[in-house]
């Protein structure tokens, strides 16, 4: 007997990568769960597929033992505490639950946090980070795809203290497209994006928040640039700090291979880094590095693919945690 | 004292085409016409210009000595009355003057024309086919994309009698996007179309009507595919027929040269077509041929630039003509 | 236990879809062959796994059930016979063993062949067509990507008698540019081909002769042309007919129904054709009507993955049939 | 009369932009030199236009004023040398004559220079910095098209002493396939390039030479990544840094503006920053600031076209001031 597992928000990019992997999966089924709030575009998998009515009786009914919210942190915000009154769990895709605490919501999202209760029992997603929390969790806060690439490269090594946070963290972004969701605006159009690239929410991101909670880095020291690549998806992060305490690229990567014995990451030599394609349409994080050890400069790439390993493919990972299913099932 | 002509719907791709281009034009000068109808959406060229309200009077105020209107067929009905009425003449980007008559357009609009008077007036720019004429116009109608392509390389081989049409005519076409203009939709945003190609309007596209009434064609032989590019601009049209009464793809050529002492009409030689990049911000149209002498197939391809010749540049080609100034002048 | 299959080409773009997929395949494991005639670029898959040298001693120590060679018809003619001749068999992914005979090939291929003995038992690997002789072949001419498009949709339909072909058929094919293989040429360099698209092989493409053969058109009957699109992989095939004997596109949807009761085929209802996106890393050929009752011209949309069921997943397919797996195993 | 000016490596991409340029420029005209060393890949302009051997003899004998260099480093250190000899002066898009001694180029380049009696006459041909050299230089090193994007936007904060080296700069480049030449590599192969997106030469990018030797940053204290973009045409560079002794944004926009009064710079207001597509077939550079007053973090944008600021258009910037004509001819 499978479980079986809802889906919100299946007609976006995230939710049809939940469906699209899911539907591969051998422990799960997935129940395309139809909101309100959705747009009417046809989904771009399962089309033709059935759809429950996203009520919380219907969700009972449907014996469901996890609903994934692939929806605006408002439409998370008003579903989740319906959702888990059912005794269902939920892995949030929204950043609704990922800040800690209401303020730290309205500082970030400019906006009232409608169901902050349930940040006493939201747990952070990020399973390389704090693994151990997740199985007993209700709510999981899937995490934001940008502090995905960010965070597992750079907390292993501000951990071990070979970061001079003085000199400050530069994080250099870079999308595809569809992190931007899919609704039809026209700085998502066709015209407006290819042969482009460019940059938004300098230094602002919200995504900056999810940054300096797991990696222990303030603001201050650390400046964060989101930019517009003109393709589908993937991430790539190029990453800029001044090292201590480590004489060689084999010394920083030494400090990963302590911290990280995980089925998701994969290290590059000395001397190779990772280019976007090389995470496409996994769940996995790449990180190359590389160290000018005279001076200390060193420079990270990470890149992770926004839908998967940014998304619906880490959702996966933290609902084979909460439901007991080995982690890397359906995502390898 | 340069001439000023109005541009309406300059927020647009072909209304931005315009802009550029005028901006550069020696003998007239653009002035940006705001009309209720626009999207706020920032213009792509001219941003930060002065703007004037597009109303009869404010036209007659700034003595403009004609008005391009880059507007859907409804706008274009609307105003093109209106701007007559002030002596200032129009060339009308959209499909509302093009067929000859209100019955005509119903049919393939699927609407009714709200300026029918003015057909009896209306000149075809298609400068290659109908040069003539449009000196002495007020009200030019200029062709849409795809029929310009089609038109211009298929109405001289018609005419000559060296088509098939028993065995009917095929025209593949394909477009960029930016012929889909720049109103935000799922259909044109930027993961739908990256890395995919899709036909739509198959045997029923508008732009048919404008083909059948230059080439003569009767639409029981013309079957047409308009098909969308991942690409910003450019059209190209591969197309099929039956030839007789030649024996080479020198004597196709040849016919072309008989008809063609044309600024915007580049012939490829025998062995060669053009591609999409040939024609790419350019107002020519490249035609090229291939003939099997054994079987009597011939292919043409025909290229041109979407938003040049297919749009504003054409619409300049026919202000030239109509205002009195060379008529490549500002295109070359 | 695990069937052993060898992979030479391993390196190109039809070896490394091999590769993807015959990781995943339950029933299978691939041995990477190196070949001298290999060039030396990184695998796109599999870097990094151990090969064997492609001598037909290592390929019998090996205890391979199965080779695939996907490589240019010339080294294909070279290994083929003495693979064949240690006992395992072939699935040749080049045009070497397709034409049914040396005359044939010379004619399309302009070159004498080298294993003409081989043609004897070489059966065409389109099984849809002609499943019945696939288990038993010993080597297998696994068919092009623009035939396979072509032939899906056009046979049943030319079997029935419901094309009218005095009046010709039209195949307008566009391809992904993997399709022209990974060697490095100007021609599929990144700058030319981003924002262009292109025509070729227009009347002459070797492909051409697939068509013929499978489908029973005449040459005189058939144009083809080849064109290549600004994307990474994926065919469409616009195809153009007038049709006869039928009254709605319904009568044409029917005759595919009736033939195909097929795993790999998708048909589209009235009114949808497949975009690129629908097949794309897949290995379904998604089929579309559209008729146009008064006048008998019928529009076929055909569309592959030109590395899955245009090369690679085929390829599979037949190994599948060849060694007693389930047809679809590794494929769905 | 228009001045007779000769261009060495037409058929490259920068090459092909100066063709482009200079056949519409009002006071010259282009000779196409063919030198031995080209490739035979067809002109992307000036196809089928007359060409004259590249020899000292030839260039004397066809009375050029100057000589574009479009070639790798080792034939312009052959060439320059050989046409000063007969007088005529050079522009070099090379890096040949950039760095200012033999031992800097040997450095940067790991080769020997081939005419380091040149370092003597050379002159760094960027205009805004050091505009006043260049009407008398007879041999113009043309800079390269990072360091261009990067000392326009660098060189007069760090001048003003706002910059804090201490805290190192960090100037992440991105740059379009255009960038890397014509030459067919599978580096630069369509299938490899899109939808993908790689860093290449982590902090040791032979283009940092000249940023250290315009800005005056020392090599400690500057991280410079290069970038593919899957794009045609197109340099953004994100520069960060901390500064000082500002106060907003506008400060560091003051600073700017005090020191630019140029035809070429244009400075974008606070709260804005460009995209590629802003300064595309322009030969502007366009900069925006952000500014974060309470930690001092900034972020510089810069954006220019590589083939046109960044090569031709900044060859022809340099052409004209040696000449004489207008520094802006041609190029607005």
């Amino acid at each position: 007997m499978k479980d079986r597992v809802g889906i919100v928000g299946f007609r976006g990019y995230s939710g049809a990568e939940l469906v699209r992997l899911l539907t591969a999966h051998p422990s799960v089924s997935p129940v395309l769960l139809e909101h309100r709030s959705d747009s009417q575009a046809t989904p771009l998998v399962g089309a033709g597929a059935p759809t429950v009515p996203c009520t919380p009786e219907a969700i009972a009914a449907e014996r469901l033992a996890l609903v994934f919210l692939a929806t605006p942190t408002e439409v998370s915000m008003e579903l989740a505490p319906a959702i888990l009154a059912k005794d269902v769990k939920v892995v949030d895709l929204s950043g609704a639950f990922r800040l800690g605490s209401a303020e730290n919501y309205r500082r970030w999202y400019k906006a009232d946090h409608q169901a902050a209760a349930l940040f006493a029992e939201a747990v952070y997603g990020l399973p390389e980070f704090c693994r151990a929390r997740i199985p007993q969790a209700r709510l999981v806060a899937n995490p934001g795809c940008y502090p995905t690439a960010a965070n597992l490269a750079l907390w292993p090594l501000v951990e071990a203290g070979v970061v001079d946070l003085a000199c400050g963290v530069v994080c250099d972004a870079k999308s595809g497209v569809s992190g931007a969701g899919r609704k039809a605006t026209l700085k998502t159009s066709f015209c407006e994006v290819t042969e482009n690239f460019s940059a938004y929410s300098i230094l602002d991101h919200r995504h900056v928040a999810e940054v300096l909670m797991v990696s222990g880095i303030e603001e201050r020291d650390f400046s964060f640039t989101a930019q517009l690549l003109p393709i589908d998806r993937g991430i790539l992060e190029t990453i800029y700090f001044r090292a201590r305490n480590v004489s060689s690229a084999d010394d920083l990567l030494a400090i990963y291979k302590r911290r990280y014995d995980e089925p998701f990451i994969r290290l590059y030599p000395v001397g190779a880094v990772p280019d976007i394609r090389a995470a496409q349409r996994t769940n996995f994080c790449d990180i190359g590095v590389r160290y000018d050890a005279p001076t200390g400069r060193a420079v990270l790439v990470s890149v992770i693919d926004n839908l998967t390993k940014g998304a619906a493919g880490q959702a996966i990972q933290n609902m084979n945690l909460m439901l007991g299913h080995p982690e890397t099932e359906g995502l390898l």
